[in-house]
């Protein structure tokens, strides 16, 4: 990278450095090579540290580049399509899920999703937490919420493990007719147990991705899907198993 | 708010404190009021100011909290659901699409953009300009990608003006018929442009939905839509048009 001198721009610094920075990331470096260090990159650019830092951090947000500890900043690899969204509705659980179960427990779900389960505060629910690995890496952890209700054959006194607990939940959930199903997905920071499974920090910026299970009239369970936001992207629509390998918005600076 | 002490726990301060803050926002404060400053929330508290400003920053990227320039920090209302993915499929400007036309340029596109769409590099397409608003709030802002081949109609020597060349582009496109179309969702980081329409500083955290438009077998037009990610939740799925109002990771602490 050459000596580039920003004093002469209008917009923002570290606006116009982001933009050539991520050329040079283009021409010079490859995905997975460790960037010089801060103050050595500073200096090339003639900027202050401050200025440099802040296009690196967009940078991030955009996935051009990962910070690991212990490691440093390198680039990239290109983000990976994660289907949320298919054409035909289906339970969790079912064949061809991509999902593992972790565990089973009963717990008082979160307010929000109480609310929406249209259970009595305090009520317990079973939570069955999954996770989601895509080439090798983690990349979503989800905590389904199924209240006793949704699940009546299901024996309360079940003493077998969290797996085989999960894996009851989900079987019997599935006798349910599956009326409908509806997702949103928002900005959230990872909580850490989540955090902790997806190799990330407590409060990096996530994918959350709701889902709502509609059957006898009501919502029988809803799943709450915490997704990387550096190494993902979420396609949805009917050709949801086409994976669009480079984005737009990676070069769009 | 009384006063905490946060010296004993185990888990990071800021992550207890933005718990702590959580709940007292629920209790005590409503939606729109303003939050003490930051020294006087420190000394509430008892933390230092950096481990203020993260609890904060955390509570903003969950939606909960909005840093509004010359207001200060207030507290947020639930975030907007707003529909990204339909069953069906329609073409950009159909009846009952929530866009406002803005203008229509010919522009060589991004380089991943022209990828998708397999385009010659440095080839300029039609790029249509829009946005949308929901509740009178700008809420996103959309460049819609069309390559001359798939409005062969369409005059290239038009000299009408902006808004009327791209009501021309979406109505000679419609013309094609739609074989599909699939939507992806990620974290990007508001361009310029994009930021100021969207009332956001550059480099604001958005969610950055990239929609492609089959027909006669390609990629016939790419969308690529910039969503402000802390007053918004994109939903899709067959029960679309129904809102979360309160989404579970709200309180999801």
């Amino acid at each position: 990278m050459g000596t580039t001198q920003l004093e002469t721009v209008p917009e923002p610094k570290y606006w116009h450095l982001k933009t050539v920075l991520s050329e040079a990331l283009d021409s010079e470096f490859s995905v997975g090579e460790i960037l010089p260090n801060e103050r050595d990159l500073a200096a090339r650019f003639g900027v202050a540290r401050a200025t440099l830092r802040q296009a690196l951090e967009q940078l991030e947000l955009e996935g051009r580049l990962q910070r690991r500890r212990g490691v440093g900043t390198t680039v990239a690899p290109p983000r990976m399509g994660v289907a949320v969204g298919t054409e035909q509705r289906a339970w969790p659980g079912v064949a061809g899920d991509t999902w593992q179960l972790a565990d089973c427990a009963m717990a008082a779900p979160p307010a929000a999703v109480a609310g929406i389960l249209e259970s009595l505060q305090g009520e317990q629910v079973y939570t069955v937490r999954r996770s989601r690995v895509t080439r090798g890496q983690p990349v979503a952890a989800e905590l389904l919420y199924v209240p006793a209700s949704s699940v009546p054959g299901l024996s309360a006194v079940d003493t077998r493990s969290g797996t085989a607990r999960a894996r009851s939940v989900l079987r019997e959930l599935q006798r349910l007719e599956l009326e409908g199903q509806d997702s949103a997905v928002e900005l959230g920071s990872a909580r850490a147990e989540d955090a902790k499974e997806l190799d990330r920090l407590p409060g990096a910026p996530v994918l959350v991705v709701t889902t709502r299970f509609f059957a006898e009239g009501r919502t029988a369970a809803v799943s709450v899907a915490t997704y990387r936001a550096d190494t993902c992207r979420l396609t949805f629509g009917d050709s949801g198993g086409i994976e669009i390998h480079d984005g737009p918005e990676r070069r769009a600076s």
